[in-house]
């Protein structure tokens, strides 16, 4: 039996949707879900070591396999022993396969059915990345759950452009899935998930999850929302995912980690988020507060500010540290300032997770 | 009866001296020596947690008074409760008076025999410290060992300015000396040290050491060594301080971080040290390696090395991860390799130290 599984543990309806309690398993343990995975893309949280990590709360925590494929290299990375052993981190890994980062970052970037060509933005090297490509450095690296190459335009492309991605995306799962299965499936030691893609057209999104959830993967990831798009536009798009998604598979929305939007998208059933927001705001000295408020960390306001960042909050930082102590640190460009505020940071959104796990139990 | 006290519990002669093993009691609970602080200049060793820090076994931190005045201000400081609530840190802390910095900050720096006056690096406002406005800074912030002010010279000095300087030391340390005494001396909680000045000059070290034992100082500082003398003059130097210091008080070689000038300068007698060698290293991506060696983590020869960076080196890095991992984070210029780095540094002059009492104690 395959080590991975969903257990839908309990299902409350809210306004939008069915807010749901999960729990995932993994051969390196589980995560209980709704939940929020911390982003280290080239191996590392940045600043934190894994324990600090844990510290906060997450289970489960991204890599990147397209930026580690390019440095130090997948293979290198699978002859050291795999990812979780070359990072010290013994729970749950999970990576993207790159095709985000690949479209995302421009310049020149060609696309054809069979993969995508594009250059290096290390040394401008020519690189390219097809669904084989990518399984494979992703069964070198050895994470808990790998990600299938997708297509996702940018939010403002034309229709057509849009209907054009989605099905390639369809055809490279479809690669993706079958190479999967080549390789004996995720009795293998990795799961693998499909993305779903169609801009904020509900008609192609419910096309594109339910062509995706006939091929079977382990679990369903919704990519291109939270890219300009109105929120009531995400909102939509979102519902079309999940109402087409099966209801014993995880669902994974990707790249979304402020509060108010992952309060919207669990009460629409997804089940799982990653996000680099709650380290780049820390590096850029911003704390999430009470009250969905931003603490700007150099403002002359905390400069004899005595308390924590937030009141009643249990994370490392605010334990231990005054706001004056932290504004300091960030005024002195200090290093400490960016870990304290990271940490405080995806502390902040593991406790909003557990609300809202604790409120799909009924308990809140 | 003042919370501070050397206990002075061996000697070994060695070829160039004696070898002391020693124990310094503060508020703040003792240090072993000899010793090595590592340096927090801002209230923050750069990207380390004050329980990374205690993990390495550093025992003793160093700030800098002058660098926090500046900002965030030593009153702001006081007014939060000091220095070591401020920065998280329950064991010992060393204040240095900034008598360095201001001198070797160059610019445009005017001293007369009442203090030394000076434009800022950080706005270019200008400064002025007094004996009396350092320790004062001092007392604000709170260390448990606070520095005085010393007229620092360049290496290169000529006799004569050499000789003014050491003058006028003894003249500003006469000066903290009896404001120390006017506030209650040692027994307001809070050590008072003089800095031995005199260039490579035998005859003004030991007048300078002379002079100062004569004001019966809480411990003894060299200062103006290892800034481009030769090792034999600077040992020169050094053992005509050592000679006229007396025996029952602490002597602290500063800025001093090499493990060949810590073996050096603890065989002429030497108890205590600091340096922002390990950090500055670490953050270089250099790391202290066995046998004297430097290991440049950045170089290709660490890509595929599933080793520690020193093997049975028990620091949390060599415990936990390999030299590819850490080469990989250098070449990445990840934030967690200068952390890691940091870590080792540190870590391995404890461990220097902790052989050198060993050897102290005659079980070595």
């Amino acid at each position: 039996m395959s080590a991975f599984r969903f257990e839908l543990l309990g299902q409350v309806k809210t306004e939008h949707g069915i807010l749901r309690r999960g729990r995932y398993h993994t051969p390196h343990g589980t995560f209980e879900t709704p939940c929020f995975a911390p982003v280290g893309t080239y191996a590392s949280l940045k600043g934190l070591t894994p324990e600090q990590v844990k510290a906060t709360g997450a289970e489960l925590i991204l890599a990147n396999s397209y930026h580690l494929h390019v440095r130090p290299g997948a293979e290198r990375i699978e002859r050291l022993g795999g990812l979780h052993r070359f990072m010290g981190w013994d729970g749950p890994i999970l990576t993207d396969s790159g095709g985000y980062q690949v479209f995302s970052l421009g310049g020149k970037v060609k696309i054809d059915d069979a993969g995508v060509t594009f250059q290096s933005v290390i040394d401008g090297s020519t690189h390219r990345c097809t669904p084989e490509s990518v399984l494979t450095f992703q069964k070198q690296l050895g994470p808990d759950i790998a990600m299938v190459l997708d297509h996702c335009p940018a939010g403002d492309a034309p229709p057509d452009y849009q209907r054009a991605a989605h099905e390639r995306t369809l055809h490279w799962a479809r690669m993706a899935r079958d190479l999967h299965d080549g390789w004996g499936g995720s009795s293998r030691g990795q799961a693998v998930f499909a993305i779903c893609q169609g801009g904020v057209d509900a008609d192609l999104r419910r096309a594109s999850a339910t062509a995706l959830a006939e091929m079977d993967f382990d679990g369903y990831a919704i990519g291109g929302l939270s890219v300009g798009e109105t929120k009531q536009q995400m909102a939509v798009a979102l519902d079309a995912c999940v109402d087409a998604l099966p209801e014993g598979k995880i669902r994974y929305m990707m790249g979304v980690g402020m509060p108010e939007d992952l309060l919207a998208a669990t009460a629409q059933g997804v089940d799982m988020f990653d996000c680099v927001v709650p380290t780049r705001h820390g590096r850029n000295h911003s704390a999430f507060g009470a009250g969905g408020t931003t603490l700007k960390m150099r403002n002359a306001q905390y400069a004899d500010d005595p308390g924590p960042l937030v009141e009643g909050c249990g994370c490392y930082t605010c334990s231990k540290y005054s706001r004056a102590y932290l504004r300091h640190l960030a005024v002195a460009d200090e290093m400490l300032a960016g870990i304290l505020l990271s940490i405080h940071n995806i502390h902040f959104l593991q406790d909003l997770m557990r609300s809202i796990r604790a409120r799909a139990e009924g308990a809140a």
